[in-house]
């Protein structure tokens, strides 16, 4: 599926670590046709949800964000690392490869009820995408969808999302 | 200019430190029709720069840079802190309060000649603006424009832009 996208998707080895690689979205999204393309499939995915916000994560997940969210007409919302948000916080933990780290949203960012889209990039273990949909749940919204461009099968991140409508664009099987 | 949509920019004191008000655009930005109106507002200040490519600051210049991007119909470009990048880069220095960052681009982000707009959310001091439009001129790109939502006047980040095609949506002096 989609082998158009997929070719100008640049594969770079041994990052961020020896033995990865990383797919790198920037030399498809910097391709105008492209990146309208993947809106357009977001976008049809989930135009029917009665979407009231996106929420996306940082920071690649805001470049997405920003267009789904003028192309549904609605308001976004970002979830970002520690620190970075200078109001008042609700804030999940996440599971690296060693150790934890943890994600923010602003605790006046949703209302209860709102339906909410979560937006991101890539799904890999599906630490983030779990960790920003408790978020959104604690704060009362209902997580009406979560969207990604690339999902990495190997790491079977999906089975962290079974609860929540998902889709990606483009899968990988490990190489 | 644009009161309605300063009352929707929260202040935050004391963040990032004592003694420093922060303009807070979440409270901006979720809401979808102020958040259209701001993507429109720039929209109309480049549609007829004969743009070839957005250039987008992370992180928060991502949200409204991907939004704009696809109303032009082009590509998008991020710019990001050292060592985010996962090709081969190109990077500028700039100063801080103390001491030195640094934003990278990827080297083969931008072709001789294309035309570049350049999208944040805020213009401070202009250290990382004009360090962004080095990197596009490093690159053989032309930076047509310079758009931000925001401009703390009292900082005077503008005389580091005189060079360029410059514009902000709303302005502060000092409180």
């Amino acid at each position: 599926m989609h082998e158009k996208l997929k070719k100008l998707i640049r594969d770079v080895p041994n990052y961020p670590k020896k033995g990865v690689v990383f797919k790198d979205i920037t030399t498809l999204i910097k391709n105008g046709s492209a990146f309208k393309e993947i809106i357009d499939i977001l976008y049809d995915k989930c135009k029917d949800k009665k979407i009231d916000l996106v929420v996306a994560i940082e920071s690649r997940g805001f470049i997405l964000g920003g267009a789904l969210a003028l192309r549904l007409g609605v308001g976004i919302i970002p979830v970002r690392k520690k620190g970075k948000l200078p109001s008042y916080t609700v804030f999940e933990k996440y599971d690296l490869e060693y150790g934890t780290d943890s994600l923010e949203m602003h605790k006046d960012a949703i209302f209860k009820d709102q339906r909410i889209l979560i937006v991101d990039d890539l799904l890999a273990t599906g630490g983030t995408l779990k960790a920003t949909a408790r978020l959104v749940e604690r704060l009362g919204g209902v997580v009406a969808g979560i969207l990604v461009m690339i999902e990495l099968l190997y790491l079977k991140g999906r089975e962290k999302l079974l609860k929540y409508d998902f889709f990606s664009i483009m899968q990988y099987e490990k190489e």
